[in-house]
């Protein structure tokens, strides 16, 4: 015989409408109280009623998060900040991860997610104005982060190419002239990298300093390793250069341990910036000077668009642009 | 009228059976064939078959990660290293975080996840003993990582024991004796802090060195403010240290950044051990000497066995301990 919600609050020691508003995932809910509503749910096997639910109005009560990888520490502390801002809806986080290629990344868009979630974040890296159409899935969607094309749904950016600028001019109003870039994706015409190398380039530019396109170094994956061998490649092309410019924290990181392996003093020899803010730069030798996209502000942004969407709006979509703020750290004003 | 399989592989130009193979995660098709039946199921709004199938065959492919927070890089990096292995068996991860305390965790243990995942790897920080029973969910689960308490499920356990004794010992053999402990839980008689600090204490004991209870620091959160926090509280005690046992890594590079800004020279003056080897740990300023305590092993291991208890294994439950490594590097031992 079917289990029913009377069965599971009497279990609970509550009434229906507590074991209802559980279901929900209604916030204002001692937590004592739903651990026993769901320790009863789970011991009544009330799941294929949950389910038949689910089915009837559509709704989980969760939510799914797709970025790159989480080894990278940006796309981890957003994770954490989505979590934080959609538990002020009710609303439990899923996380996926699609690793930063095009093609897993569509694949991930075109995933049957059906009634296993009610709306998804997504923080693509590699998809471009040519995948736009792979947008209009049935799933309210709220894109967020690293990349700048119009597209059928909401969109909540960092400011790539302001944020870019800025610390660019930092490092040129420090009289560096000659800033190496890492993390470059050749190939690429669109994505984060490109829009961040262009905006370094325009920067320069508008400084009047050639582009030094010898110190350009590419990248394929971003992690600490790249950013070490990059530097172990400037040195060895016997280019002179006086600042590196990471396209984001963890590249970096990566040069700053490898300038400081061979003795090379930071910033007095090289200075070094990156992007992203994580909460590493406040704490690695010397700190790091960086652009926060401010992931708490687009994570709360998107939860919120998301939301709305999940409720039915269907004004036009709309583009956000998180503001950002550029910090400025040992690695490029020395520890005084 | 009801979509159906065969309409699926008509708009995606495949087989049925190839519709069949890659809504069974199939791990051997082409990704662009894949990509154009996920692209089909989407278009031709297959899911309510597939949630129908979900409904009648159980399984969705999917497998859910438990961690406390995605913040601290060794949960992050096992996600990683459990979305690789998962992915390995044709199955995909949803990560959800706990929090790192006990109430929220339980809460999560009793989350009716349903038809959502067919699987669940816990990874808890908080729970003890008493909380055995709230283990016997119906969902197939494995136990993995931060403690070492008997249940009704398999566990893959890192060895927190020998792991901290083995960098104690390394301690000592360079002959630091006040060794402080920052990250320490005072009210917690179990829990991955409470293990680590008794091995550590029992390391000073059989080398006949007393165990320095003024040098205890607690840290409610591991973060790497709190262990830049510990180490101005043990400064300000006006206590003599030669050496830092942080319980875990983020801590330790925290305790690293306030030490080297106060101009304390590592391991000079002060060495400095973490604990869980992240990636950070080889890229530090010095590079931190830390234990590995092997989260692809254990990654693997508790696939693995998930993936059997979800085909029905139903014999003994398991506790296996990953093997762990000392990693000595600058932090201890200096730069050359």
């Amino acid at each position: 015989m079917a289990v029913t919600m009377r069965d599971v609050a009497r279990e609970a020691g509550v009434s229906p409408k507590t074991v209802s508003n559980v279901m929900n995932g209604y916030p204002y809910i001692r937590a004592e109280t739903r651990t026993r509503v769901l320790a009863a749910i789970d011991a009544l096997g009330y799941r294929m009623n949950l389910s038949a639910r689910n089915l009837k109005s559509g709704r989980t009560g969760v939510i799914a998060l797709a970025v790159p990888e989480l080894t990278n520490p940006y796309f981890a502390e957003l994770a954490d900040a989505a979590i934080a801002a959609a538990g002020e809806h009710g609303l439990t986080v899923m996380i996926e991860t699609t690793g930063a290629d095009r093609e897993r990344e569509l694949t991930a868009l075109a995933r049957p997610r059906g009634h296993l979630v009610d709306g998804l974040l997504y923080s693509p890296l590699g998809l471009g104005p040519e995948d736009v159409d792979e947008l209009n899935t049935s799933t309210p969607m709220v894109l967020l982060g690293e990349r700048i094309f119009h597209g059928p749904v909401d969109h909540v950016m960092i400011d790539n190419v302001e944020g870019t600028k800025a610390v660019v001019r930092h490092l040129l109003d420090q009289g560096r002239r000659r800033i190496a870039v890492i993390g470059v994706r050749p190939g690429e015409k669109i994505g984060t990298a490109a829009i961040r190398y262009d905006a370094y380039a325009e920067t320069l530019t508008e400084y009047g300093v050639p582009v030094p396109t010898e110190l350009t170094v590419s990248g394929g994956s971003w992690h600490r390793s790249s950013g070490a061998d990059a530097i172990a490649e400037l040195l060895a092309s016997g280019q002179r250069f006086d600042a590196v410019l990471a396209l984001n924290d963890v590249l970096a990181l990566g040069a700053i341990r490898a300038l400081t392996a061979r003795g090379i003093r930071i910033p007095d020899d090289v200075a070094v910036a990156g992007f992203d803010n994580i909460d590493e730069a406040s704490y690695s030798t010397p700190t790091l000077t960086t652009v926060d996209p401010n992931r708490v502000h687009i994570a709360r942004t998107a939860v919120e668009l998301l939301v709305q969407r999940m409720a039915g709006d269907t004004s036009e979509h709309r583009e956000l642009v998180a503001p950002y703020a550029l910090h400025a750290r040992e690695s490029t004003v020395g520890a005084n």
